[in-house]
């Protein structure tokens, strides 16, 4: 049984918005995540949407800056936000990249040394963190969903699509939504996976959605001002292509004005958890 | 004129989140604030609800901690957020301490040198900003209010009821409501304004309400866990048995459970922004 310690809690929207740390079997050292425990958590199970957090990110990102609290205990929804990549112990060049190592583990369980040993943050959020969740947070078995912003929405996307009766919905903001088509997909799948692309295809949403569509339909939001848009690295309408060619109902939305940030994030947050409160309570 | 340079943008809500920067003539250097434009703003003026943060704070810590604009855009209000004290020129031993000098200008304009030439937070914040938000942004003339928290709590309160035809409301999350009684106060006093505790008085909500009372009702939130509260640092309760003696109405709500920080405050910011609204579209 994992022991999980409670780091911080606070009184938030009549729940409680919590931080935990415990020592991680798939990425052999200690990880953190946060939960915000809505109100009715206290009376009884409730469902749980996991939220994966972009370049750079922790799990402090989301409880602070996606503003979703408010809405999340007015639906009953517990909210897990795992850390984006382990933090020890240290690998030699792990913070020298703001795109790669440190902050950017991509969601995926890396193959090449050194990163093979403790970068899997595949089998973490996908096996671990649940299990974790399970035994010690109030969480309504069968009822879960998965989001997530720009390397996060690609971690939601692929995680979701490989696992389609464990995550019963999915949504995405801004995601990296083809990953082996941009230049911070290749490089991380380079260095995590090695030169092979079969590998790559287990992890790139656009591959993996022509192969087996999702039971439900999918919500993105992208910001039509995103400089990573233009820069070409998040490639929404190549994933649009493969839904719309494989029969998966995608509702992508681009909204004029929107850059990759937080605001526009808070911005669609009620729409999102709307979303996944439809499919998760139905 | 003052010019003023847009450091960042942001779309939000169907409005704008913007940073700025100008150079301030009470300050004797750069100072930054954040504005959130609601999307009424497009149309025509709107009221400017003036928000002060607390220790350790900046003109970014509403913005992403306060989760004040998903409300401010259905309510049509302006918020405006100063930085909480200067930054340059920089002044020797002003980043010594967590709760003097950098990051703690206690909204007062200090008498003592060597704050003297640039701590002014009290008329930058009265007088400066406004000249500078209403040549440069739609601000409704005549309908403006001010909150705050912790020590940009004490700075809404002394600055309302110093002002009250300027500000028409106020409010303030867990407030240094008596600084002349407690340590953090006490400790900015002496070194911002010297051993006069006459000129104290002209800083302190719980001596000035027993002046002049405020013609609109005041609300304040304070967590009933928070730490500061505990440590006598807030003392609601002078400034209540003060109001009380006065005439003032105000509203005091003691929050069971709610801590000092963010998540205390996102939780009632929507109650304050309403009683805002209220007042200021009366």
């Amino acid at each position: 049984m994992t022991t999980i310690q409670l780091v911080s809690e606070h009184a938030c929207f009549g729940g409680k918005q919590q931080f935990y740390k415990h020592d991680s079997r798939e990425t052999r050292g200690p990880m953190k995540f946060s939960v915000y425990q809505p109100p009715q958590a206290k009376a009884g199970r409730v469902p749980v949407l996991y939220y994966l957090a972009g370049l750079t990110c922790t799990e402090e990102t989301f409880p602070i800056k996606a503003h979703a609290q408010a809405v999340a205990a007015e639906l009953g929804l517990m909210l897990v936000a795992p850390d984006t990549s382990p933090r020890e112990p240290r690998i030699p060049g792990d913070a020298q990249m703001w795109d790669f190592g440190q902050g950017a583990g991509f969601y995926v369980d890396a193959t090449q040394a050194p990163w093979s040993a403790n970068y899997r943050m595949y089998s973490y959020v996908v096996r671990e963190l649940p299990e974790v969740v399970a035994a010690n947070l109030p969480a309504l078995a069968g009822a879960t969903g998965i989001f997530g912003h720009s390397m996060g929405g690609h971690g939601a996307l692929t995680l979701a699509l490989r696992n389609p009766t464990q995550y019963r919905s999915v949504s995405a903001f801004a995601p990296v939504a083809a990953p082996m088509q941009c230049p911070w997909g290749q490089k991380a799948f380079t260095n995590y996976l090695g030169p092979d692309q079969e590998i790559w295809r287990e992890y790139d949403a656009t591959q993996l959605v022509a192969r087996r569509p999702f039971p439900a339909h999918i919500l993105i939001d992208q910001g039509a001002a995103d400089q990573f848009l233009a820069d070409q690295q998040l490639l929404p309408e190549k994933f649009a292509a493969a839904a719309a060619a494989a029969g998966q109902k995608i509702n992508l939305r681009m909204q004029p004005g929107y850059d990759h940030g937080y605001y526009f994030i808070q911005t669609f947050m009620a729409d999102h958890l709307l979303h996944h409160a439809k499919i998760l309570k139905g």
